[in-house]
C-alpha cells in the first residue's frame, strides 16, 4: 500500500507555469487564486520565466531556482515541455507533482507515448505524478485547494475522482446542503498514482468517513477490486461510474484516456465489494445527506407522515419504487391515531394524512405513537413549509421546531421531504428549514423520489454491512 | 360531450362555512383569502349562520338569503349538513357547486352512500358537483383560485387534477419557472362531474395547449380511454398516475376513494392513445418547459457542447440512459471543430468539451458549426453558469447572451443544463439565467438528468403525432 500522506501537508508549493497577468483564469492563475482564498499558511512560489512579482507573491524564473524543493509542484506547462520539467523536479529533489497539463493519452497517440516517458522519467527522478490532466488535491485541513469555492472547512467526506470538473461541482454541491471534505482527490489520466492508490489511501485515513468515487475507467483491475472490496468493508463507499452508456463510454475515453468496461461488470463488482453505486452526482449528495445526519435504520419499514392527500399518495409511491416497505399499520395502531383526529380528510393506514398534522401538539403525538408501534424502522415526514407566503413563517417554525423537538425524543430515525420552488424567496425558506433539520440530525430532501433513493441506499449499505 | 364552460366564469361566488374568524385558516377562509388574492371581480359572499360581515364582505346567513342564486357554490360544512345544503342549492337555482367538505367514499361506507345521496340530489336539482373532498377550480383568466400563491397571469396549461395539493404544488413550481396555466381542476372523489368530463372540456378549450392529468382512480374507464385518446390526439398530454405501487394504491384509496388499476394497464393505455406518462410532478415541469420553449427537434441525435470533461461525460450518460442518441461525429466535422481550437482538452467528437467553450467567439462559432452540420437535431448545452463566484458575473452574463444570441440563428432547437448549488445565492444566479434563456426560446435544467429525459420525453411524442 502506498503511504500518500506527504502528498496532503505540504510546507510549500510551487505554480510552474503560472501566468503573469493574473486577470488570466487560465490554469496557473486559477490555483494561485484557489491557494490565497482557501487559507493555505505555507509558502506560495508563482513560476514564470518572465515575472518577477505575480499577484504579490514573489515569483521565480523556473523550477531550479527556487530556494528549495517544493513539496508540492503544479505544473502548467505546455506538454511539450513537460519531459524536461519532470527531469527538472527529479533533479531538484521534488517529490509530488499534479500535472494538470493535458494533451496525453486522452488526446493523441503522440500524448500516450509522452506519457508514459513521463512516468519513466519520474520513477527516475523519485517523483510521484497525479495527473496528468488533472486537478490535484482539495485538502481543507492544510488548505490546499485548487477551487476558490470551496469551503475551507474540513468534514469527512473523501473523493476519489478522475474529473476535475465534477470534483468541485460536488465539493459545490455537498457544501450548500452542509457536507464537508476530508481530502479531494482529482487524479486524470492516472499515468503513475491511480484510482487504487487513492482508494487505498481514503481506506486508512483517519478524517475520512465516507469515500466517494467518481470513475471512468480503471488502470488495474484487479488491483482496484482489491482495494474497492478493502475500502468498503471499512466505510461506506459510494461509486459514480462515469461512462456507463456507449457514447458515454466514448466521452470518457477523450476525457481522460479512459479504457471501456462493460455496465455489467461494473454493476456485478458494486454488488460484490458493497459499494453503493449511484448514477449521478446529486444522488451522491442525497445518500451522504442519509449517512452523515440519520441513525441506521434497522429495516425498511417506512412510516409517512405528512400533510396533503396527493403528497402522500405520491411520497408512497416514490418509497415503494425505490424498494421500501410501507407497511399497512395494524387496527391498534390505526386506533390510536384516530383518537387524536377523527376528523374528515384524516388517513390514518400509512401513509397518516390527518389534520393532526396541522396542529403541533397532535403532531407530535402522532409521530411518538407511530415511531413507538415497532410497525416501521424510520419516519419519513412530508411537510409543505417552503411555500413563500410570508403570513406562514410563524406557522412554519412552529412546525418545524415541532418536528425537530419530537425527532430528539424518538427511538426511530426520521427524514423530511419538503417540495420548494425554483425562486431565490422559495430556495431561502428551504435552506434554513434544511440547515435546522441537518443539526438535528433530519436529513432533508426537495422531493420523495430524492429521500427515498437515498434513504433505500443507506439501508441496503447497512443490510450489507450487518451480513458481513 | 359536456359544455362545462359555464364552471370557469362565475359573476358571484358564495363560500358556504366560511369560518367567522379571518384567522382561522381551515378550508372557507383559505378560499376567501385565494379570491382577494386573485383579483376575481365578481360578487363574493361569505355564507356563515353567525357572522354579519367577514374580511370586509358581508355575510349571509345561509344560501337561501343571499341575493340571489349565485353562479359558483364552495361547499366548506361538514358532511353531515350537505344533503340539505345540495337540497338548498337546487331549491335556489345553483349550477355549479365546488365541495370542498370531505369525509364521503374516501372514508367510509357511511360516507360513499351519502356521497351517492348527494349526487342523486344534485342531479334532482340541476347542480353540478366538483368533488366531494377537493379545491375545485383555478382559472387566472377570470380570478377564480383556491390557493393563494397561484399566479394572476394566464397560460396554455390545464390541468385535472385528483388532488388538490398536488395542484397547487404544480401550479407554485411551474409558476417559478414561468409556466401558466388556462384551467385547473382539482376534482377529488369525482362523485358527479369527473376526469373524463374535466378532460373534454380541456381537449375543445382554446385556452389550454398542453393537458396535464393527475389521476389516481378512474370512475368510467371505457369512457376515459376515449377521452384520453382524443386529448392526446389534439394536444399534449402528461400523465401522472398518483397509486402505481401497491401502498400507493391504498394511499390513493384512503385519499379520494380511488379504485385499483394495475401499473400494466396504465402503462398500455397511456402507450395506446399516446398520452406521455411521467412518475413525478417535477418531470411534469420538465416536460413542460421543453414543450413551451423549445422547437420540437426532428429526430433523436443530441450534439452536447460543454465546459468541462466530466460535466460532458455525465451528460452523455444521462442523455443515452433516457433514449438520445450521441452519434460521433464524422472526420470533416471533427476537422472543422479543430480548427477553431486544436489545443490540449480539446475534445470535437461529440460532447464537444474544448477550449473554445471559455471563449465567446469561438463557442458561437463551434454551436453554429454543430448545429449546421445535418449530423444532429438539436443542440444540448452545459455550461457552470451558476457558480457564485462575483468575480465571474460578468463571463457569466457574456456567456450567457452569446449562447442565446447564437440561438436565434440556428436551424435546429437547443436546451440547457445549467448545476447549481443549493443556496439562496446559486438559486438567484440561477433564476436570472434560466428567465433569460426561457424568454429566448431555450429550455433550462439543473441537471443533464431533467433535461435529457424531458428532451427524450417531447420527442416522443412528436415521433408519436407523426405517426399517427
Amino acid at each position: 500500500m502506498s503511504d500518500l500522506e506527504f502528498l496532503f501537508h505540504p510546507r510549500s508549493i510551487a505554480i510552474v507555469g503560472t501566468p503573469s497577468d493574473p486577470g488570466d483564469m487560465s490554469g496557473g492563475s486559477a490555483f494561485l487564486h484557489a491557494l490565497t482564498r482557501s487559507g493555505y499558511e505555507g509558502d506560495i512560489w508563482p513560476v514564470n520565466p518572465k515575472a518577477s512579482e505575480i499577484m504579490g507573491l514573489k515569483s521565480h524564473p523556473d523550477l531550479m531556482s527556487l530556494p528549495q524543493a517544493p513539496d508540492y509542484v503544479i505544473c502548467c506547462l505546455p506538454a511539450s515541455l513537460t519531459a524536461q520539467f519532470i527531469r527538472d523536479c527529479g533533479a531538484k529533489g521534488v517529490k509530488a507533482v499534479c500535472m494538470f497539463t493535458a494533451g496525453f493519452s486522452e488526446a493523441t497517440e503522440e500524448g500516450r507515448k509522452l506519457e508514459e516517458e513521463l512516468v519513466g522519467l519520474a520513477r527516475q527522478g523519485g517523483v510521484r505524478l497525479i495527473g496528468p490532466n488533472c486537478m490535484g488535491i482539495y485538502c481543507p485541513g492544510t488548505g490546499l485547494s485548487y477551487y476558490s469555492e470551496s469551503s475551507k472547512e474540513a468534514g469527512g467526506v473523501g473523493f476519489v475522482c478522475q474529473s476535475g470538473g465534477n470534483s468541485s461541482h460536488l465539493v459545490l454541491m455537498g457544501g450548500d446542503r452542509g457536507i464537508r471534505f476530508s481530502k479531494v482527490i482529482s487524479y486524470g489520466n492516472a499515468a503513475d498514482l491511480n484510482e487504487a492508490d487513492f482508494l487505498e489511501y481514503l481506506t486508512q485515513d483517519v478524517e475520512t468517513e465516507i469515500i466517494v468515487v467518481y470513475i471512468e475507467g480503471v488502470r488495474d483491475g484487479r488491483r482496484f477490486l482489491k482495494a474497492l472490496a478493502a475500502a468498503a468493508k471499512a466505510k461506506l463507499v459510494i461509486m459514480v461510474k462515469g461512462g456507463r452508456t456507449e457514447a458515454g463510454t466514448r466521452a470518457a475515453s477523450s476525457h481522460t484516456g479512459a479504457l471501456a468496461s462493460s455496465k455489467e461488470r461494473w454493476d456485478a463488482l458494486c454488488r460484490q465489494t458493497g459499494a453503493v453505486q449511484v448514477s449521478t452526482l446529486e444522488e451522491v449528495v442525497d445518500l451522504i445527506e442519509a449517512a452523515l445526519y440519520m441513525k441506521p435504520p434497522k429495516g425498511r419499514r417506512v412510516g409517512i407522515v405528512g400533510w396533503g392527500g396527493g403528497a402522500s399518495v405520491t411520497s408512497t409511491d416514490a418509497c415503494e419504487a425505490a424498494g421500501l416497505v410501507i407497511p399497512s399499520f395494524s387496527g391498534e395502531l390505526r386506533q390510536e391515531l384516530r383518537r387524536l383526529s377523527s376528523g374528515p380528510g384524516s388517513s390514518v393506514g400509512n401513509p397518516v394524512d390527518s389534520p393532526v398534522v396541522t396542529d403541533p401538539s397532535l403532531l407530535s403525538k402522532a409521530m411518538r405513537i407511530v415511531a413507538n408501534s415497532n410497525e416501521v424502522d424510520l419516519l419519513l415526514m412530508h411537510m409543505p413549509f417552503a411555500v413563500p407566503s410570508a403570513a406562514d413563517s410563524e406557522w412554519r417554525r412552529l412546525h418545524r421546531e415541532t418536528v425537530i423537538g419530537t425527532s430528539r425524543s424518538l427511538d426511530i430515525p426520521i427524514a423530511m421531504v419538503q417540495p420548494h420552488g425554483a425562486t431565490p424567496e422559495s430556495s431561502a425558506i428551504f435552506s434554513v428549514l434544511q440547515q435546522r433539520c441537518i443539526e438535528a440530525g433530519i436529513p432533508t430532501y426537495s422531493t420523495a423520489t430524492q429521500a427515498a433513493g437515498a434513504i433505500s441506499r443507506f439501508i441496503q449499505y447497512h443490510m450489507w454491512r450487518s451480513r458481513e
